[in-house]
């Protein structure tokens, strides 16, 4: 399941807690696609904003929705106990593979987050995917640590935070972390703006925050990357540079994803966790603008 | 309460949780020595590890142990909805205050932390202490912000994370943040190498992690701020040093105040919470080799 579109939708919050309905209508419009796996509970899945009984039901929801597609779920937590319960609740619920960030609050040290890894993958009976951002855990994993946790027969694949922005740099990059890692990891590109670069670069998988909302629009670039077509996926990721515009505009990309989920209908306008709040309407039109004038969908 | 000398006392956690025998023995210490209010469950008391179940235990023993020295409770997390109920649980537990600090995931706008503090301010019956510490939170405080949140009227104080390290910038850097403050907002110092610069710059308190463990030698400072000498002020925490390289050498203090824990027989050895780890033998020999040099009691 550590191969090709990988789709990461919202989990839509409103005031009275996580919109299944409009969680459902997000899940099914991904489902109806054919995406090839779904990654829920991700940073765009809000997972570090809710509690563990509302990730249970998410899970357990994504599961359910999903039928013969497979779910990974992300279980980060700041403390070790919390990622145990929450890895236990995501088998129960269903879950293929587990996504495992290094959370930080403290700075944590190397020992730590391998001790963290070793830990989880000791307990869990699916495999696990080693989730690396840095933006938002604040820890940075140096590519021995990856080669190190790649050891640990539980892991599986390594969605990395983005490539250097040239073909050739970006090639280099996947090949000197490649060959750090046990020959079965793959490797997922995240970070969006990055996907075709990494994709080109001999990624395997895209972990798509754009394919949790717009599953058509990034299918087309990784069925261009499994037929090895590098011109066609550049073409498609280029195409798309007013989004990426949009992303790094708000701050990341869960803001613009949140108001494009409104813009469908799929759920509330406002349907972010707080502290987090929506777009502005002036840019939520422009979300809106840019969703019509690439044809997302 | 927002005066003086604040002991930030340590959540010791073993693997069968919070050290709650461990944690009434630090908390004893720290009443014994008649600090000016306690702050429990702050970044060295382990907040961010803790479940909600832990942290209203350990505000209520703290509580309870503390009997009329005022308490401040952390009640940070990342989804608002969870803040609000710690503040519930900390009020319940006999909280005097509660410290917030931004903790942050999504990369947080200053608009979003407002109204974070507002809404906090609005339920809380008790005063909010705003907690400033990017190194943890990763989100900064710009001065105009906490003009903005300082004249709410719930909160009383501003717990700030150093000043720049001469007398002159850290006194110009204080007398600025002033101007943006509601008069009766008292300003503490925390980032315990920059506690005499800070208090000699004229804050009202100090935010102690240096005093949650070693009280005795934490209140010296204090009291010698509070009559105004400066030179001894100075003459005190320099002579503290060698406390202050270890806490830089191991990425923060709260290893070390582990390994002090420890040292003094008050909890176990190793007393972190998962995925942290204690110090190693050799590195804390070396704590206890300073502990014993700079007679800190």
């Amino acid at each position: 399941m550590f191969t090709g579109l990988s789709a990461f939708p919202l989990t839509p919050v409103t005031a009275r807690g996580v919109d299944e309905q409009g969680f459902t209508k997000i899940l099914a419009r991904l489902t109806a696609a054919r995406v090839d796996s779904l990654g829920v509970l991700g940073s765009t899945g809000s997972y570090a904003y809710l509690s563990r009984e509302q990730r249970k039901r998410s899970a357990t929801l994504a599961c359910q929705v999903a039928g013969e597609i497979p779910v990974m779920v992300c279980v980060g937590a700041i403390s070790t106990d919390a990622v145990l319960h929450l890895a236990e609740d995501a088998q129960s619920a269903g879950a293929a593979a587990l996504l495992l960030p290094a959370m930080s609050y403290q700075p944590l040290r190397d020992e730590e987050v391998y001790a963290l890894f070793e830990t989880v993958t000791r307990h869990a009976s699916v495999p696990v995917c080693v989730y690396d951002n840095p933006r938002t855990t604040h820890f940075r994993f140096a590519d021995e640590l990856l080669g190190q946790l790649s050891s640990l027969k539980g892991i599986r694949s390594i969605k990395i935070p983005g490539v250097p922005d040239t073909p050739i740099a970006a090639a280099e990059r996947v090949a000197a972390l490649r060959q750090h890692l046990r020959p079965d990891v793959t490797l997922g590109i995240s970070g969006d703006a990055s996907a075709g670069l990494g994709l080109n670069a001999g990624c395997e998988v895209w972990y798509s925050v754009c394919g949790g909302i717009f599953p058509e629009t990034a299918k087309q670039i990784t069925q261009a990357a499994a037929i090895n077509d590098a011109e066609r996926v550049t073409a498609l990721t280029h195409r798309l540079q007013p989004l990426w515009d949009l992303f790094r505009k708000h701050g990341g990309s869960i803001r613009v994803i949140a108001a494009a989920a409104g813009i469908l209908g799929l759920t509330d306008a406002d349907c972010l966790p707080r502290p987090l709040l929506p777009l502005s309407a002036a840019e939520v039109a422009e979300v809106a603008a840019v969703m019509a004038a690439l044809d997302l969908k």
